[in-house]
C-alpha cells in the first residue's frame, strides 16, 4: 500500500495544498526526502504565484493529481548540502523554477535544454525518480538536485526576483534563441501580465524598440510611462495595426486565451517570428498565405521556459540590469483570495507569497 | 484610351490566353516591348504547367485579369540582347521563373530576396514598370530584364529542367534557409506531386534521409522505388505516425488543400520546422501546446519560391546532380485537356508544353 504523503520521506514538511478541483488551498502536512549527496535542502522564503498554478489547482488541463502543492517560482536559503554538492554552501540564496529533474542523457539534456527532455520532471504534480509525487514551493522547505537549483544573485531582491524563475525565463529564452535581442530591432509584446511586463523590461535592457500590443486601451499609460515601452498598440484598432505593418522583427505573444494571430503576422517583417509562450487549450487559426507570400517567410513558433544554464544566465542578466517583477507580496493565509483575484487578472503583475514569515505550524 | 494588347508594344507575339474565368485557352495575338538596354529577348522553347496556372486561369483566388497568358517555368534561346546586358549572348539558353521585376531598392531586393519585395512583378498577370500587363510563357517569345533571367546549364535538358524554375526553387529555397540540408538528417515531404517529387530528389542529393508522407497508400512504390525515398508513411495511419514521432528535423509540406498539421508537428524533433509551401485558401488549425511543450520549440513557417541568385544556385546544383522533373511533354493544342487532367492530379508529375515545335501561327 502506498504510504501517506506525511510518511513517505524522513523530513517533515508543511505546505498548502488543494485536495480537489475546487482548487481551494489549505495547510497540508507532507514530507521531503533526506538530503542526497547531490541535493540541496533549503528553507523557502518567497514563492511567486504563476497562472499555471491556478490552472493546475482547478484541473483546467485535466491531468492534475491531488493533493497538489503548487509553486515553481521559489527562492530560499540553503540549510544543508549533500557531500558531492559543488555549487552551493549553507546560507546561500537559491532559486528553483519549473523543473526539478530530467533524464540527463537525451539530446535535449546534453544541449542544456532539460526543459525539452521528454522525461522532464515538473516541480509539482510530476513523479520524481523515486516514484513519489513532487510538491512545489507553497511549502516551508524543499530538497532538490543541485543541477536544478539556480544561484540567486546577491543584489537581486528575493521577493521581486522570484517570478523571474518562470515568467522571466519564459520570455528571455525565446528572445535569445530566435535572435530577438538585437539592439534597435522592433519587438512586439502581446499581453501585459506577469510574462508581458517582464518581457518589456528584458527587451528594453537589450536595447530593442518595444511596442506593447494589448486589447485594453487602458493599459497605454502603464506600458509607456511605468514600464518604459516605446509604443502602445490596441490590437483591435485597424489603423494602428496597419501603420505598424511589416515593422517588427518578432513578437512575444503571452496571451493564453484563443485569439486571432492574423493581425500579428501582418506586423512582422520578412523572416519575422511570432513566438507563442501562452498556451491556449484550443487550436488557433493559422492563415497560410500571409506566412508565405509578400514580406513572407514568416514563422509561428512556441517556446517553453528554458534550460537550467540559460535560467542562470537570465537571472544574472536581470541582476546586472536591475530587472525584477512588479509584485504584490501576500501572507500565505491570503492565498485563496489571491487566486480569485488572479482569475480576474486583478494583480500588477505578480503575487509573491511571503512563505518565510507567514507559513507557520497551526 | 488603352491600346489593344496587339498594339501596345512594337514586337508582335503569339500566345495562348484565357479570356474569362472559364479558363479555356486559345490562340492570342499580343505584343512584347522592344529589347531595352538591360533586356534579353528570347524564343520560348518549353514551358512547364504549374498548378498556379490553373488557379489563375479559373480565377480561384479572385484577382485574375483577362486576357491571361499563363506560364512561369520557361526555357528558351536568346535572340537578341540589349547594349548593357552582361550575362547573356545570342544563342544562350535562358530560363525565367515566377517573377520578371521588383523595386530593386528595398531590404528584400538588397538581400537577393526579390521574391519577398512588396513590389515584385509576377511573370504573368502583374503590372510591369511601364504600366502594361505581363504575359507569361505560353507564348512564342519573351523580353525580360536580364536580372530576372537564369543562365540555363549546358547539360540540363530544356524540357525536364523547365519545372525547376518554379517547383524546384520552391522546395530548394526553404531546405537551404531553414537548414534542412544537413546530410543524415531526417526530412519529411508531404504530398507527392510536382513540388513533392522534386523535393525528394533534392533532399536525396543533399544526403538526407527522406520520408514521403502521403494520404494515398498507393504512392508507396512510386516513392520508394522510383524516386528513391527512404521511407513512406501514410498520414492517416496512427501507428505509422506514432512510430516516427519526434524523428524529423523538418518537413516540407506541399499540400495546398486544407489539412491537419497536428500529426506533422508530432513528427518533428525539438527545434523542428514544418515549412508550408502549398497555400490553402482557408486557415489551418494550429495547436499551440504541441509547438511549445515536450520536444518543443517547434516552428510552423512558410516559404515562397526564391530569389534570382538562389534560383541560379538551385539550377546549377540540379545540373550537377542530374536532377530534373518527371514530365509529360505535350503539344500546345493539348493545353485544355492537360488543364482538365491537372485538375484531377492526373499527371506524373509535370506537364511541359513543347512551345518551340508546336506553337505556330494558324
Amino acid at each position: 500500500m502506498a504510504k501517506l504523503p506525511e510518511q513517505e520521506h524522513p523530513e517533515a514538511a508543511l505546505g498548502w495544498a488543494a485536495r480537489d478541483a475546487s482548487g481551494l488551498l489549505s495547510p497540508f502536512k507532507f514530507s521531503r526526502r533526506a538530503t542526497g549527496e547531490k541535493d540541496v535542502k533549503f528553507k523557502v522564503l518567497f514563492c511567486g504565484i504563476c497562472h499555471t498554478d491556478l490552472h493546475s489547482l482547478r484541473n483546467d488541463w485535466g491531468f492534475s493529481t491531488y493533493p497538489l502543492v503548487p509553486g515553481h517560482e521559489i527562492v530560499g536559503e540553503v540549510l544543508e548540502v549533500g557531500s558531492k554538492v559543488e555549487k552551493f554552501k549553507v546560507g546561500d540564496k537559491v532559486g528553483v523554477g519549473c523543473m526539478v529533474g530530467s533524464c540527463g542523457s537525451c539530446d535535449s539534456c546534453h544541449d542544456h535544454l532539460e526543459n525539452y527532455c521528454p522525461k522532464m520532471i515538473l516541480t509539482y504534480g510530476s513523479k520524481y525518480h523515486d516514484g513519489t509525487m513532487t510538491y512545489g514551493g507553497y511549502s516551508n522547505m524543499m530538497v532538490v538536485d543541485e543541477h536544478f537549483a539556480i544561484k540567486f544573485p546577491q543584489n537581486m531582491p528575493l521577493d521581486a526576483g522570484a517570478p523571474l524563475l518562470c515568467a522571466g525565463i519564459t520570455v528571455y529564452s525565446p528572445m535569445r534563441f530566435y535572435g530577438l535581442d538585437r539592439p534597435g530591432d522592433h519587438l512586439g509584446v502581446v499581453g501585459l501580465g506577469g510574462l508581458g511586463h517582464v518581457a518589456v523590461k528584458f527587451a528594453k535592457a537589450m536595447g530593442l524598440k518595444v511596442t506593447v500590443i494589448s486589447s485594453s486601451p487602458g493599459k497605454r499609460e502603464e506600458a509607456l510611462q511605468h514600464l518604459g515601452a516605446d509604443a502602445f498598440l490596441v490590437s483591435s484598432d485597424v489603423s494602428q495595426v496597419q501603420a505598424a505593418t511589416g515593422t517588427m522583427a518578432g513578437i512575444i505573444d503571452t496571451v493564453s486565451a484563443v485569439h486571432p494571430i492574423l493581425p500579428l503576422i501582418g506586423l512582422l517583417k520578412n523572416n519575422g517570428k511570432l513566438v507563442l509562450v501562452g498556451a491556449p487549450n484550443r487550436p488557433l487559426e493559422l492563415p497560410v498565405i500571409p506566412l508565405i507570400a509578400i514580406l513572407g517567410r514568416k514563422t509561428v513558433t512556441g517556446s517553453s521556459i528554458g534550460g537550467v544554464k540559460e535560467t542562470q544566465e537570465m537571472i544574472d542578466f536581470a541582476a546586472k540590469h536591475n530587472i525584477t517583477a512588479d509584485i504584490e507580496v501576500i501572507p500565505i493565509n491570503y492565498l485563496n483570495t489571491a487566486m480569485d483575484r488572479l482569475a480576474k487578472a486583478d494583480v500588477k503583475y505578480r503575487f509573491v507569497i511571503d512563505i518565510g514569515n507567514t507559513l507557520k505550524e497551526a
